[in-house]
């Protein structure tokens, strides 16, 4: 265990509660809580408290009493940190919970730093880095996919995965080890292919890992969907549809660029972020007009797009030309198109063009079949996907798999052109170096600051 | 003890944060929990949990996980409520904490109401009424005077006095009942003189919690200040000096009036009320100008009052004549006068008159000698009397012992009108009803509704 100052902060929000926490963590943070905590017999007894015991008694600051409280001791190494930890349930005001933090900063702790308590879990080997980063993103998660992603990090979905990809390296290093040792003897050959077949499976799982971001962000941040379609198809009465009848959750937030409102929408446990086309309304027909550029861009950065059609005045003729010069305008390839005909009901004689088109046939004003809408983007998402599969969805892990994909397509290289073991073997070193990064055996002051920052003080 | 529904609430505050704790209390409170949590062994343990100590574990609803937390059992009826308690401690997230309650409440468990755990406590007799409202006047003070009122009273403070109210009330009772079973012989006039006595003594006692009111009230909510003088005498910049020297928490609130603003200072844990008086700018005069109801009713209003005058200008016997008509105008009994003579840098001669004024003189501009006018205006206080005397700072037990002091007042005229003593017992019983609805012994729910649904929903 590395030695520290001993760590003092409010562990819950500022606002006025029931209920204050206040959370302190270090070698001495028992002798200092100690010190201002008696029991109601006015006995100091935190020496002896026993672990994960909770205590009956009151804050004191030499004469003066803060509150009545409960206190419960964490003997290292079980707890949070790793370290002794010692939690005051305090009244929910910001008086008492400043009060109780002046008493202790008088006898010995210090103001922790944002993530402070998280960062000497990683620290203290609780934790590794991937996970600790977990419980910014559980903090941050309002919605259920969110919430999933982050709580599998925290229990160390990565892990695993991670620990299986650094074993495959390490072989991979071992068999290159041994050709060194007989590279006296012919029997380079053999293992070259053993090696190869190792490195492919590498490069397919650090593949599947760094394509799973896309899905996995979407899952962390909203789904993006674009509504497209002529003015007046029903493109807003469909989007006040989707937030008024599903009890969602909205967010007006600024887009990337400042012309570009999203709207944030909970449906049926995941989160979907509408883009707003604003483009689109100005044009009579889909990709010719003004606007163009905006409506392209939110159309690319989608995963679903949902093209409206009015089914009572629109020939399905013309939409299928749109939907072909869509298709061969942008590459759908990431994306699913979703035809929707709207005002089913004022249609008087419904053409079957529209069936053999598949379009989902609403009535937006009407709020039929709004649930298929939604049926049809669930399914393009897959939530299950959420419970089977492992998503990165952190940038920097991002970053670091790019890095091992790189050195892994490196060693391919090297390998088709016969470049000698032990310079091989330094690029699996690089690799390893990489995953190292994820998980944390492997950073830096810098990359720690960076990534605790972010944080909440008291977390 | 009383059955009830088991209840559950959010006990922080709702915004995000390192940690939030969700409540549960109830006589199935350890049954319905125990099917929501399991250990890292996935067990349910819960049942045979020890009271007062801390598990960890997971949060589940069905096949879904919730969250990691720590979990602790309060086993009736050592618990806040005396009921059954159950604490999650959960990663601070409003996802989190409702998909928590959600659980609970899908196990049997009800959203508790504002203030329900509180009002639980008191109906199971673990606090008293006013040691009830005490955990709500805690969780709102911010300042050292009123959070040690509230503590007091949390503690029981008021619960001795009151209780030795009873005591003597009670005690008069019975010799009044003596005097009826005597009644055939001729001891009479002896015990009324001890009776008089008695009741002197219980009246003295009311009356000083009666009048314990106006500065008990005046150390909860801010001590009135009103600064009063002629214009550019440097009001506002004594007021800002106040405000910025003294590392104040400054708010701006409404007054009573919409006219009136008021700035709360907090000085040397004492918070004060500055009373804005914008008439008396306009007057060369300090009572005889346009602006006066305003200013009177500011002063009236006040405990303290600051009269600011130019000693480089002003006449010591000008002063000393609107002092004189200022204390002819105003009753100054209840509140204190204090003479501040300002520019005194400016000042070429000094006029030995002022020290004989007992005037204040500091430079507000200069910041000289403002902790002078503090050690004065807390010497009118005597913070000390928050250690050691009882205070009444709640309006509904304001009423209440007006109303006991209303019938010691009758019951000592029936003492003069020799009214019979059945009677007379007849009114001790209502003076005890009276005594008897501050610390709830008497009670409607009526009265609990009005309380406890101005706590915050967790207490």
């Amino acid at each position: 265990m590395i030695e520290f100052e001993t760590i003092c902060a409010l562990a819950t929000p500022s606002q006025e509660g029931a209920i204050a926490i206040i959370r302190v963590s270090g070698e001495k943070a028992i002798d200092i809580c100690d010190k201002i905590f008696v029991n109601q017999k006015q006995e100091h007894i935190l020496l002896n408290a026993k672990s994960q015991r909770v205590y009956f008694g009151n804050i004191i600051n030499k004469t003066k009493t803060i509150d009545e409280c409960l206190c419960t001791v964490f003997r290292s190494p079980n707890s949070y940190t790793g370290e002794n930890i010692v939690e005051f349930s305090v009244h929910g005001t910001q008086y008492i919970a400043t009060q109780t933090i002046v008493a202790l900063i008088e006898n010995g702790a210090i103001p922790a730093h944002a993530g402070e308590f998280t960062k000497r879990a990683f620290l203290n080997g609780k934790l590794d880095l991937s996970q600790a980063e977990a419980v910014a993103d559980l903090i941050s998660s309002n919605n259920e996919a969110s919430h999933k992603l982050a709580l599998k990090q925290l229990r160390g979905g990565y892990h695993d995965t991670l620990y299986l990809l650094r074993q495959k390296l390490i072989n991979m290093s071992s068999l290159l080890e041994l050709e060194l040792d007989f590279s006296e003897e012919d029997v380079e050959f053999a293992d070259r292919t053993k090696l190869i077949a190792l490195l492919n499976q590498i490069k397919d799982e650090v593949s599947n890992l760094v394509d799973s971001f896309a899905l996995g962000n979407s899952f962390k941040n909203g789904i993006p969907v674009t509504i497209i379609g002529k003015p007046n198809s029903g493109k807003s009465t469909l989007l006040n549809v989707f937030l008024n009848e599903e009890r969602a959750i909205v967010s007006d937030i600024e887009g990337t660029t400042r012309d570009t409102i999203e709207e944030k929408i909970n449906l049926r446990g995941l989160e979907f972020r509408f883009i707003d086309t604003a483009g689109i309304r100005k044009s009579s027909n889909i990709i010719e007009q003004e606007g163009i550029k905006r409506t392209y861009k939110a159309i690319e950065d989608s995963r679903i797009v949902l093209l409206l059609v009015d089914i009572s005045k629109d020939k399905p003729n013309d939409v299928i030309q749109e939907m072909k010069r869509l298709r061969e305008e942008i590459d759908f390839s990431d994306k699913t198109l979703i035809l929707i005909g709207n005002k089913v009901d004022k249609a008087r004689t419904k053409d079957k063009e529209w069936d053999k088109l598949s379009a989902i046939q609403i009535s937006a004003s009407n709020k039929k079949n709004i649930g298929e809408i939604i049926d049809s983007m669930l399914k393009t998402i897959n939530p299950n996907d959420l419970n089977n599969k492992v998503f990165v969805t952190n940038a920097r892990h991002l970053e670091s798999l790019k890095k091992v994909l790189k050195t892994i397509e490196t060693i391919e290289q090297e390998f088709q052109n016969n470049i000698p073991s032990d310079l091989i073997a330094s690029n699996i070193r690089i690799a390893l170096h990489h995953v190292g990064e994820i998980t944390g055996e492997v950073t830096t002051e810098d990359i720690l600051g960076n990534i605790f920052s972010k944080f909440c003080v008291g977390k």
